[in-house]
């Protein structure tokens, strides 16, 4: 089953079949993917839609704020990661992109929480949801994690992970079973059963479950889509919705390649280090023993900073 | 079945016999209610857990944006009614409400829309959801509406009603059913089938449909408060979230009548009249005769300016 | 004196040159103005630097949340209309502009407080501002108006007005003075009087006035351009931002010229009517006779329902 | 001459005379302070007028989020730790605070940048500004920074130091003497000159200096008072704001001790360190050899990590 409706595929063909001439900034490699549904998880995607800005315009945004200075393209990546350091936000809000999401109603939950957007989001007041639903992959089913309240623990077994699937499609189905008794109206409104009225479609969805797909425009600055992706594709982040934001991330390599290496360089793989914590590294370069009672940080933060300073880490 | 578990309620009688003294400005009317849970809808509850300022804040915060002026008290209405009316916003900021909102998950994805606020929900990544759904009373069960592609209609007869009803509590007995047994925990965290792994919350929780019970804490400024009021008290909105809504509209009469009476006048019972209406309203007052076609307006629109000028109107 | 600087000049005639091909959405019409800088007030501009989206963005967000129905352009402007009187904000988010201003500090300092949108400010305590103040034309020297405490009265007479006019120059000059012998740099960092010590430029800008020119890019969505220029091009904000948002109203209806008809329509020459309004409206239809006292209106809100409600309105 | 006016110290009186009940959360140490002025460079202030919650709300509100757990006084710093190493920022904005602050206008310009709170400023166009001007202590008279371009470098001597003070004093008393000549009323609003009009106060104030003092309320939610203060009680900020923040700072550790004691832990006295500062001091704790070339960090990263690493940083 497609992913993109007729219809859907028909808008997109006619969008990237088009090209009009602009004096604005321009990004071949973002315009290479423009409208291009990228696949996430069983039935969802993200599309770039529209951006406004590149890498130019977080340098010339910063020159404004900060006086004229350099000129020279080598020099501006130095710029872009001296604003990343510096948390010099303003000159990232200069740039702007809109996505088209697909996505299961519960990561819609946990995404919208992000309130520095712009969204228009399906509606199901006035539209009939169509019976895609999110099943996981077996190799993403796992048990609730004991050290860790919030996360995944071991992956369940075959049998065990069978079950689980088979337990989630029957309900769903059953589920959106109900919801088409309850509306009683096909895709063109019409009713099935002519002999029993319909229930409004903003109560008939009330009966559908969370994994259920729906849709969005989401438009944001690059400012907060850092931001959102330092979150949502962090490891503590629900697997779901890492995978949207992990794709969104190859998005931004595309766009803002320069802004997207001082990202990682300077958020997602950085780390912030307590007070204390400094101080622990400055006697371990000391070559001062250290161990956790005398280091002043709690169990857990002392294995946590332990695992970061690793010649291992990752 | 109570709306509150046995350790709500006991929170809440320790908050209401709590007594501090404070320099702070203070609302006795809104004292009174302070914590306790007003029911909305079946399972669901609004209380006002805190709350910052009042009609002395609004005029305080006016007063130094717009110079000294009147001093009596006898003056604070007029003030208000003025700032309300030349839409002078920030007077109102200057307020701050806090709600505890027990409601069901489709009326909170609409709520959550409102982005200038703060939120602390439930989160049913940590926490298993109790088994609490929203089934609508008959009297609120309805067609789709044709002439509004988001409303309702016509009222569903009893036997018509009475199926939606047992296909909703059928559906929503049976997905729960299903979430237990993929989490295979009771509320203490315990296996129920020692033999079986369960399954992480965080993916348990999709198969819950969006009539099941959320809870959050919702604190906002009362110019937002309004907006929201203004939107989701409107006839417009979804029943569910009005009902909300309208709870809401009595605790801001208790906190801050003078605004309340303002908001009421000027904003849920004004209207706004387009420019092509106001030439239609003058040529009506001197007597002209005018119809749709010679009124500029269209049809939809005449409609409604006919039904807002009826000397009947509600 | 130029508006702009020799570098603006050559970066402008740049940007202008340069052709691109994108399959973005385009707007012929503001394609046409992009980057020219408009003048406003004695050494203002406004400039156009960026955008994303148009019309038809608008309308595909609006078929997003509201599903299918009409897909014919002929109906876009209904559906826009219909957006913008039903306060269905969130489709107008889904365009953006990014302007680049040139403005006296007083009217920053009341621009700045909308605060949804994206600002880089030129900061003076990097860079020297240059030595441009604002000075009024002698037709918008106004004593204080009497019935409004924040507006401006009469003109005044030609001997008055040249005396303000010299007062403001002879003390911007003297501030200008003050502030380049505090610096003791010249444009290019160099010492005036090597002999002795510059003081840092974040402290010596504190000796310039209100109405020097600063500089900023800023960035908002087409619902907050809205909303600001509602505020701003309106009679009662002070005329010198009026005369900005004078020229962003034409750079709005050269880039959504359909929002800009239903805002012009529902926004800027409609009018909101309190309830006690609509009611003597009503009265005044079945040819009652109302006067003040018997209206329910205080006399000011009397005064202006009349003004508004009179055939030869404006 | 007194940093508030006569009409403001009986205020004062009036409000910190007050004592009512209340069921709210109240924070006696705050209760102390609160309405006293703070006294901050030579004639401003920043006074505590009202305030929501404390560190048990935000424990509460995680405990929504999070679910049960702990519920021992003893336990919620560790929480609070926790919430505040791992960004959950939500619980923070749980907490309201409102401030009465008197502040130089281009202090003001800084902080108004901030855009997540609520501001209602004394306006001049409604009111005649009073006489007051900020002049630096000398100990804060610097030249221009030359290794950064952003601050101050060395001292100036007291012979330069009194050179810019008499400039300074004298281009206010001036800038202010012709905004009373532009204005021509008295405090009363009675003319000086009755022969000669007076100007728009609208108008006239744009003749006055970026150092003249202005007041507002400003009202937030405790999450962005900590990041504006983690930006402006930082060494990079211009002085004079980082005089404000740190008075502020002193009234957060009354009201919310756990978290004032977690932001200086995690936030303030905390360092981010980039992937490749990460790599040098997992080298450098290997006892590796390592410098700035073979670091992989540019000079300046390099020279800022090293003085971060020494083992008398500060």
């Amino acid at each position: 089953m497609s992913r993109l409706t007729a219809e859907q595929q028909q808008e997109i063909a006619a969008q990237q079949g088009a090209a009009h001439e602009t004096r604005r900034a321009t990004v071949p490699a973002l315009e290479a993917i423009l409208y291009k549904a990228l696949p996430v998880l069983d039935h969802g995607f993200v599309r770039v839609v529209d951006y406004m800005g590149d890498d130019a315009a977080i340098v010339q945004a910063a020159r404004v704020s900060y006086g004229r200075g350099t000129r020279k393209v080598s020099e501006d990546q130095g710029l872009i990661n001296y604003l990343m350091r510096h948390r010099h936000t303003t000159p990232f809000e200069m740039c702007e992109i809109k996505y088209h999401v697909k996505l299961p109603i519960f990561v819609a939950r946990q995404w919208i929480r992000h309130r520095t957007a712009n969204v228009n989001e399906y509606s199901a007041r006035y539209s009939i949801l169509d019976k895609e639903f999110y099943i996981p992959d077996p190799e993403h089913l796992a048990v609730q994690a004991t050290t860790n309240r919030q996360g995944r623990g071991a992956l369940l077994d075959g049998e065990a992970a069978q079950r689980v699937l088979d337990l989630l499609r029957r309900d769903a189905e059953s589920a959106y079973a109900g919801y088409s008794e309850l509306l009683n109206e096909d895709r063109s409104g019409a009713p099935i059963d002519p002999e029993r009225p319909g229930l409004a479609r903003e109560l008939a969805r009330i009966n559908l479950p969370l994994n259920f797909y729906t849709q969005w425009y989401w438009k944001t600055d690059l400012h907060n889509l850092m931001h959102f992706l330092s979150l949502r594709a962090d490891p503590h982040a629900q697997y779901e919705i890492r995978a949207y934001a992990e794709v969104m991330l190859g998005t931004l390599a595309r766009w803002v390649p320069m802004a997207h290496a001082a990202f990682l360089e300077y958020r997602m793989n950085a780390a912030s280090i307590s007070a204390t914590g400094l101080t622990v590294i400055r006697r371990l370069i000391q070559g001062e023993p250290v161990d956790q009672p005398s280091s002043g940080l709690s169990p857990r933060e002392w294995r946590e900073l332990m695992a970061l300073l690793r010649p291992s880490h990752p």
